[in-house]
């Protein structure tokens, strides 16, 4: 493994944190907050410190195999987080580490499941500062610095693959780098395009920032102890379309930029997508009917809690643990699903679902019909084996982790639904689950063991699970190739 | 298809059905029911007489290909499970049909789900006819009705493929009719041991007979309301000892018969069976330390309970529903694992659940070393790729049915823990889930629709998947090939 480098790129990742920490600290001078302001100062100036020296010289061998690039992305996860937990425990406003770093890894992998109970006691800055993890986190701190710094051109390819969300990362354009910075300049744009949306519906500027940070990245923290559930109908509406628009694969803009109307219309991915979401949301409107006032109230409240939780935002505008069996039912498959690849959301990612899919009726059909050979097809392009099969492994992985966290969270002895839909909203990066962890509940009940194994879960899920495991096989330190 | 073949095996599976039922016949006359009597009487003839026209003439053209094999065994599968329902409904034991199918298949399937709150209730023959049916469930009915009938040699490996359990049909000799033969009378052979062991603890003899044939194929219908929780201790682990010994893969006894113990000690299955066998129990028993007087019926609940999941018999001597977090949890996983391959046990299997671990670390690996090209072994021979990726087909079809099942049932209403362990409970062939579908409980309540579902699940678990979706295929009724 190419260390050297590994190390430079971490303090990279440092100095950029340091520099991100600049906006807390501004909003903290804003508020005149100056407990945290000094926090935020602090750990802006150490982070540049060490990350200026880190970074001093540059190492000669830029070369980065798979192996380097899948640790080099998820240590940097790790150094973010646990960096990044630091001003939460310096303000008092999360007094255990732990807890700190369970949100904060929460924030940056755009999970949004909290430790607080009392988010309206945060600091504006610390709140700021959750939220904008979000948005960090949302399109990959990573693949941002690797603009900026200097290795060779098939070594992006390896850290944008353990980074991208998805079981294929598209280029657009022949050069990664610029595919990269085209996919940041459409992040921005819909971002502002929600922020302008949401003041001219009146929202205040702080709520709006906030809020907006945590739709792109489908995170999900709010600002309110009330979730989103205080805020009027129309703000409301605005964040479930600009949510379930966050959750479709940025492809689909990219081909509507380059009004290649066709191809956009084609994405199979998108389309079922989006037929998912309306399926779910007319059976919960119906299957939820009573439980509010008007019909545009139970409309509004299934596509916005549908929205939330197919993109593994994980914002809520009512305690749907409270709804009827199938509907929480609906939401709990809905965790697992996610939203399209290449988008800001976790889960399976539903071009994966359709893969799995076509490869089950592929084996049905060569029973029937064994002397044809028969290709999984996508977008109407035959899928090569390897991505199948990819796809194939990581459910299997999936599954391990799954039943394997699940097993350890149980030992809290909370409740079946609570164990199981815990490690679903960690590890698809949505946030609140059922029961006690529940949208109207938090994570601050479970055990340290708990909470470690929920952060390796957000971290798996973010990441896609194959760099966080990579960094816990000792085979992987052991020899030096 | 060779649809003269297909109506010619249904008639043979209804004759040999009318044969079997000679047993509660005999039953019957035996503890003096008359109704059961007449009732089974009818149904025996009136089997025999469709059975006797349907095989009259052998039809010319005896090829099968893999799809009509499939297709067969899934038919007769229903056909057994539709006909041993009627005497339910009969002797008016179970009024409603889909009641009756529901117990029946159950029984066939070796799950043990039952309808009944009170099974006291049902006449000796009744019992003896659920029971049994597990026992022929077990092996499967097919295989040993093609040892009877002549279809060309390479057919009967369409047929086996289909009804035995796990990834792979291992052949013990080159002939397979020897080897179905020969895994008949291992199997015989170990009932009748426990039937031996039963009766020396002073068991009666109907409660011998009935429990032994439900061990056998780990099944779980009981002649008691209390299950096997009013036996003696002694009683209690026998029935463990060789519910265990049922959930071993066939092929380890036959390496004992033939005294090549190497190679019986080199399998890998077995092993890892046993060890989670071994360390569940040791968990449990600690985590359920205190609900019980001794430590010896401590162990000796968490031995049976442990026992009865993973090889999804599904007896119970407790209402493990009241067990801490953990220890439901742990019972939960073994559900999905189940026992060895070439057992009688349902589930993913033990084999299934090795080649997937194996598979994901060997994809870890290849990220590690992409030079290196390596396999997934497994009792220290190369698997070959078609087996690892069936594996893989397998699980995504797995996942798929299951969340479907959720979704459907969980229109009852009933509690996420019941949705999701009712379908496991069925799916996985045990019996008793937990909450409304635990051991205490029974599936009466479930609608109509969730019954159909748990109904295909069920046997879609016995004849692991694929023969039973192709099945609701329309593409394979269409084409005449």
């Amino acid at each position: 493994m190419n260390f050297r480098m590994i190390g430079y790129v971490l303090a990279l990742v440092l100095k950029v944190e340091g520099f991100l920490m600049a906006l807390p600290l501004l909003v903290a001078l804003l508020y005149r907050e100056n407990r945290a302001a000094i926090v935020y100062l602090i750990c802006l100036a150490v982070c540049l410190v060490v990350g200026f020296i880190g970074t001093a010289r540059k190492p000669k061998n830029i070369t980065f195999y798979q192996k380097d690039g899948f640790i080099t992305v998820s240590l940097a996860w790790v150094v973010l987080s646990l960096v990044g937990a630091i001003p939460f425990v310096m303000t008092g406003e999360i007094p255990r580490y732990i807890d700190a770093v369970f949100e904060t890894v929460s924030g940056f992998t755009t999970t949004g499941a909290s430790i607080l109970s009392n988010v309206e006691a945060l600091s504006h800055a610390s709140l700021f500062w959750r939220s904008f993890s979000h948005w960090i986190g949302g399109m990959g701190v990573l693949v941002f610095i690797l603009m900026l710094i200097p290795v060779r051109d098939g070594s992006h390819m390896f850290l944008m693959k353990a980074e991208s969300p998805g079981p294929d990362v598209s280029k657009f354009v022949p050069k990664l780098k610029s595919t990269a910075v085209l996919l940041y300049k459409l992040y921005i744009v819909i971002t502002v395009a929600e922020m302008v949306a949401l003041l001219i519906a009146r929202m205040p500027v702080f709520d709006t920032l906030c809020l907006t940070f945590g739709t792109a990245g489908t995170g999900g923290f709010a600002v309110l102890n009330s979730g989103i559930a205080t805020y009027t109908a129309a703000q409301q509406w605005i964040i479930t379309i600009f949510m379930i628009a966050f959750g479709v694969n940025f492809t689909f803009y990219y081909y509507l930029l380059c009004r290649n109307f066709r191809a956009a219309l084609k994405m199979e991915e998108v389309r079922v997508y989006l037929l998912i979401v309306l399926a779910s949301i007319a059976v919960i409107a119906v299957n939820i009917s009573g439980i509010f006032a008007t019909t545009a109230e139970t409309v509004r409240q299934a596509a916005f809690q549908v929205g939330s939780i197919i993109t593994t935002t994980g914002y809520s505008t009512t305690d749907f643990n409270l709804w009827p069996s199938l509907s929480k039912m609906i939401l709990v498959v809905l965790m697992f699903l996610g939203p399209c690849a290449g988008s800001t959301g976790g889960g399976i990612k539903i071009s994966r679902v359709i893969i799995i899919w076509k490869s089950a009726r592929r084996e049905l059909k060569n029973v029937a019909h064994p002397r044809t050979i028969s290709k999984v097809k996508m977008d109407g392009h035959s899928l090569n084996e390897e991505t199948v099969r990819s796809v194939q492994v990581y459910l299997c992985m999936y599954v391990i982790l799954f039943f394997i966290s699940v097993l350890i969270v149980s030992a809290n002895g909370f409740s079946f639904e609570t164990n199981v839909t815990a490690v679903a909203a960690t590890f698809n990066n949505i946030g609140p689950g059922l029961d006690m962890a529940g949208p109207a509940a938090n994570y601050l009940a479970f055990n340290p063991l708990s909470k470690i194994v929920l952060i390796i879960d957000m971290l798996a899920g973010r990441l896609e699970i194959l760099p966080i495991i990579l960094m816990f096989m000792p085979s992987t330190w052991k020899k030096r190739d």
